[in-house]
């Protein structure tokens, strides 16, 4: 599992910084998450495979999430994209890109599925037979979905050292040993799967919390996670600005943190008024010290931040 | 009068280059023409006066002129913008906006006023003491005008040098002077202006011609323009496909600058099917030679290129 972070900026784009969008590479699965002003250019910058992408989560409707989504889809459409384009986000979200459709009269080469989002609570809204997407509810000023990508348990792995002392076991077996069945031979004799396989590699999990005020509702939905993204738009000192506008500081990213048990948190949406990025890290670190900050076109790794060995 | 080149290219936006967007600045005006995605953070670049923008003009609802409209009138509002916006665009530009305004929940701090233009005929759409704006209707795949900016006749300035020797003209007889009217002094003795006063600086004028397939009726209208930007999407030789997708090539748009008597043409919207660009211009001089290329936050001084002594 791999995360590229396409923009982590808030509010209003700048020269040096994108708003927020994020690529998330999973299981050879491409998720785009948000989609802000210019995420197209950062895409190609980042060098990510454009036409991969097939599923694209919209956390809320505010500009700085979502108005790079017409230009994605129209580009797709001149790039001649003829696959189907998903699209998960707020109740409104079709409107808001069919209305630009019709009154720019695009003709569109390819079709795009709205799933449209109003639960207030944590739904499964994705699931195939590698990776399952929940919502997360979050609490900003206009309703908000985080989103929690996971993994699904993989098949174990052959232990081939042993397996190659068994003739009788052959390559049509593999698979029913991946999945954790013991060996039965013509003759009868059982052969536990145990000693015949290892565990699974590690089934890695993300999840994205953008925009939303502290609240610790979302602590049992983000259990474990390896890798959690929260907001932090301001520092600590600013709590009541941040409670009033719906946002985070970084003590709160990393008290969420700490209580959900993650293994790591990446910070972001940091407000324009801040240069220096790194009391934000600073500030988290003295809660939860397994904390980064985001940089454009940076890959985290989850391999690495997370000392997996594989 | 000032032209500074924001993108001009057409369609898809890469990583060298911007969709189209002009800043116009004349007079201490300061007019926006088309809107691609990515135009705010090009006018940071271009380290143009935001504020100064009470104007921006739209010349058709394709995604490529129009997309970044939506994110400049945000940042405005979070900058705290207050004066009215006046926006000038075909008919349906006021619901492409309002739509995403209303489903981002957007509260805005300032007013906009839409213009929404539906004449085939060139008409006056803005008229100060300075400036005036016409439109000039083009002919593409969707409702197109391009913009015909004029200088209003400056005042006359006033020779100094002759002036002084007359102790009588005080002042408050300038103002006059500078419109032309003859001194008379208290004894009714008459001092020709033509003998106190030079002729007014040169009033300017800029035609903006984009999108649009080869049409000669456009040619009485920017008649003798100062300065000539029309698109040249295509080379020569591709002028059927030109045709086809309502687009002119570079002899085209020459062939246009000639017959209108331009003093300089300025190429741009190329396919992203030409890698090099100085073929566009080597083709358009073989029949106008006052021929320039854009380049991105380029600014044309067109004091400079019209060879006029100030």
């Amino acid at each position: 599992m791999k995360l590229t972070i396409l923009g982590f900026n808030s509010a209003i784009p700048t020269v040096r910084s994108h708003p927020t969008s994020q690529l998330l590479v999973t299981r050879n699965r491409h998720f785009l998450i948000d989609c802000g002003e210019g995420t197209q250019v950062q895409l190609r910058k980042a060098q990510a495979k454009f036409s991969k992408i097939d599923h694209i989560f919209i956390s809320h409707l505010h500009g700085d999430h979502v108005f790079g989504l017409i230009g994605l889809i129209s580009s797709f459409n001149l790039l001649g994209r003829k696959k189907a384009m998903n699209i998960y986000g707020p109740k409104g979200i079709k409107e808001l890109i069919e209305t630009q459709l019709r009154l720019t009269e695009s003709h569109k080469s390819y079709s795009l599925n709205f799933i449209e989002l109003t639960s207030t609570q944590s739904e499964l809204i994705y699931e195939d037979e590698k990776v399952m997407i929940y919502t997360i509810p979050l609490y900003h000023r206009i309703y908000t979905n985080g989103f929690l990508f996971k993994e699904k348990t993989r098949l174990r792995r052959l232990n081939m050292e042993v397996i190659e002392q068994y003739p009788e076991i052959q390559i049509c077996d593999y698979q029913n040993l991946k999945m954790g069945k013991d060996f039965v031979s013509e003759e009868g004799k059982v052969i536990k799967n145990e000693n015949l396989t290892l565990p699974p590699k590690h089934s890695y999990s993300y999840a994205y919390c953008s925009d939303t005020m502290f609240n610790m509702n979302v602590v049992p939905i983000i259990e474990g996670t390896d890798v959690l993204y929260h907001e932090s738009t301001f520092l600590g000192d600013l709590e009541d600005l941040a409670y009033k506008t719906g946002h985070s500081t970084s003590l709160q990213a990393a008290t969420i943190a700490k209580n959900a048990h993650v293994k790591n948190l990446i910070l972001g949406h940091f407000s324009n008024r801040y240069t220096e990025l790194s009391v934000f890290r600073d500030e988290a670190c003295s809660v939860f010290p397994n904390t980064w900050l985001p940089e454009e076109l940076k890959t985290f790794d989850f391999k690495d931040i997370c000392n997996i060995l594989e």
